[in-house]
């Protein structure tokens, strides 16, 4: 059988955790919540199956889900979708990611992809038939940043979207005004389409504003916006997402769409639709993840590990050079195996090898596995 | 934007709930049940949830639900898949069949596809870069009938896949034994894949047994069998599937699994896994459903419609002929806005415009519901 994906193995993150089980390891590697999610929403998706929700929900997802979502998004970052032609509900943020991708990339296509990189652009871009475009991120005092001259000089006649992703994983950097001008003068005058992947868009930090292509009426015309609910609802498992588009571009993606999933869980939707009405639980999130951030970094800070900045997301990157010099898959295995702390290697968010001496680790835990964490990792 | 899939419009599913909505119809188009779910089942869901199980599972699924399923599969077809490396738990049938076909079809292969034909098979085969090569199923006298000698006129050295699907959407049909072994001699000696979409597995009617492709062990190695835990458990809004496959081939699948929806529901996941550690509600269902069957086609045969045979599925299809000389299109929708019972035009199931004066109507309903749909198709 000839392979589709040949440089495609298990994910770090399943490989990751699944040693992260085998040698009961404390799991900061793939990111995901240790911790309860709110009963009251548990209960309402509860509700919805003795409602009798349990059918095919309308294709593009349940009405007052979509409604709920373009309530939310034009309160906060002041543009308004129709509910209607222009949101759509997935299986999670990798659904909408991968749909996006299928619905608009042409075989011989290129798609400039921002380096580290979620790991999930790469893949979906081969079994499009498109060609990836990989522009690194630079590192300096002040973190990753992008360096937008070089991205611009990586846009060809055949560059058909440009994937950006802040707050970012892995590097929890975040993107401020002026990145996005720099893109937006990029694609202006073009047809380039834009895939924003916005999932920690609730997890910004030290009072900066998350930087919503929501906020560009000139990027918002040309971008797919992806948001998860699994990462603000601490229900990663539960796999509901949303992409929001202008309509012709979601119309094309749920073409895809329905012959992918073609709907997603039905009870789950009316559960977050309802939970949706109140919008304390997420706004609660920067300050929430915020306290443990700076638990988790003020317990590193004592180790010999370096802290890189970390702006958003629930993710926090650090240099181990005074520790090991193992290179950085090597050295998340050891950290999980013997020293029973999970992390991530950076280096597996390239497309080609690429060694920074960084590994990241999910701060998204009790506090009690933080300091358990730090206990461990304060011993190196 | 030029599109990826110019032939695709919106599903005839949702376009026809949409009229029936509309039109205050009795909605015998889309197939999915208007009664309750069992209480138990929810109940295991919710019990799931408030146990903690919301987090990302793993990617492959929860290993109580594939070890339940390759039980399940043990015992009614006697193939022992290994749960761990051959068992997949997916977002719906839909998924499954997307991600089985992009995991496998390269562009420029071809794919034989089993005409009428549940339509989501020829999108995703176009979104591969494949080439769909339709086979059409006979109609006489003992109802629709794949001609093999047809199909295996149909291989080529391109052939890459060929996709089968009994019980069978929209017809009714049932392949037999006689059937699997015509597929097998075609098969035999060559690399072609088989996708078996069973979702309707278990209805199946008049005492005979479903002949899946999981009986046949020359097919087994080759072949995606795919399943839905939405028409087995009346939840087709939960969107959990599944799809067998041996090793080799589930690796393939995995690979792009993990970057479509990269896993499923946890908590639904968990709830199916302990509900089917009971047999009976699945093996309750040839009787549930032929009684429902048998109450329609009684009804009907009062009626000017002319029944076609109905064997599995909880489909069942009429000729119109002595009632209306309209198109099946033209038929379905007169009949969802003037005689308010929704139907699907079974020219939808083919690539290239046939008419037979053949509509389908979903049986998947409560008794009043039946008999209200009854009353209305007689009055024609
Ligand atoms: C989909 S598994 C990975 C979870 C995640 O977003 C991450 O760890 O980066
Ligand atoms: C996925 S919507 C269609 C439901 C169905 O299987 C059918 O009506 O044929």
């Amino acid at each position: 059988l000839r392979t589709k994906l040949p440089a495609v193995g298990t994910t770090v993150f399943t490989r990751m955790s699944a040693l992260a089980v085998e040698h009961s390891a404390v799991n900061l590697g793939q990111g995901f919540p240790d911790f309860a999610s709110d009963p009251a929403l548990q209960q309402m998706v509860s509700d919805a199956m003795r409602a009798g929700h349990n059918q095919y929900p309308m294709m593009s997802g349940v009405p007052a889900l979509r409604e709920a979502i373009a309530a939310k998004v034009a309160t906060l970052y002041g543009h308004a979708y129709d509910a209607a032609t222009e949101i759509t509900v997935t299986s999670g943020a990798s659904q909408a990611v991968q749909t996006a991708i299928l619905c608009c990339v042409h075989p011989g296509d290129e798609v400039i992809v921002i380096e580290p990189a979620y790991d999930c652009y790469l893949p979906n871009i081969t079994l499009a038939g498109g060609v990836t475009v990989a522009v690194s991120m630079e590192l300096g005092a002040d973190g990753y940043s992008v360096p937008w001259h070089k991205l611009a000089a990586a846009v060809t006649a055949r560059t058909r979207l440009i994937i950006i992703n802040s707050p970012h994983n892995p590097t929890g950097s975040i993107l401020r005004e002026s990145d996005l001008q720099a893109l937006s003068d990029i694609v202006h005058g073009t047809d380039i389409l834009v895939l924003s992947d916005e999932v920690y868009e609730h997890m910004v930090f030290d009072g900066a504003r998350h930087e919503s292509v929501c906020r560009h009426a000139d990027l918002v015309a040309r971008s797919f916006v992806i948001s998860s609910f699994g990462k603000t609802y601490h229900v990663t498992g539960w796999k509901v997402g949303y992409v929001a588009a202008p309509k012709a571009l979601m119309a094309e993606f749920r073409k895809v769409h329905q012959y992918n999933v073609f709907t997603v869980n039905t009870p789950m939707q009316h559960g977050i639709a309802n939970y949706m009405a109140d919008p304390k639980p997420y706004l609660a999130l920067p300050s929430f993840y915020q306290r443990k951030r700076d638990l988790f970094r003020e317990g590193l800070a004592k180790s010999r590990f370096t802290l890189l900045p970390a702006d958003g997301t629930y993710f926090q990157c650090v240099r181990y050079a005074a520790i090991s010099r193992l290179d950085e898959a090597a050295f998340s295995e050891w950290l999980t195996t013997e020293i029973k702390v999970a992390a991530i290697p950076v280096s597996a968010f390239y497309s080609q090898p690429q060694e920074s001496g960084i590994v990241r680790f999910c701060f998204a835990k009790k506090d009690e596995t933080l300091q358990l964490a730090l206990e461990r990792l304060s011993s190196l």
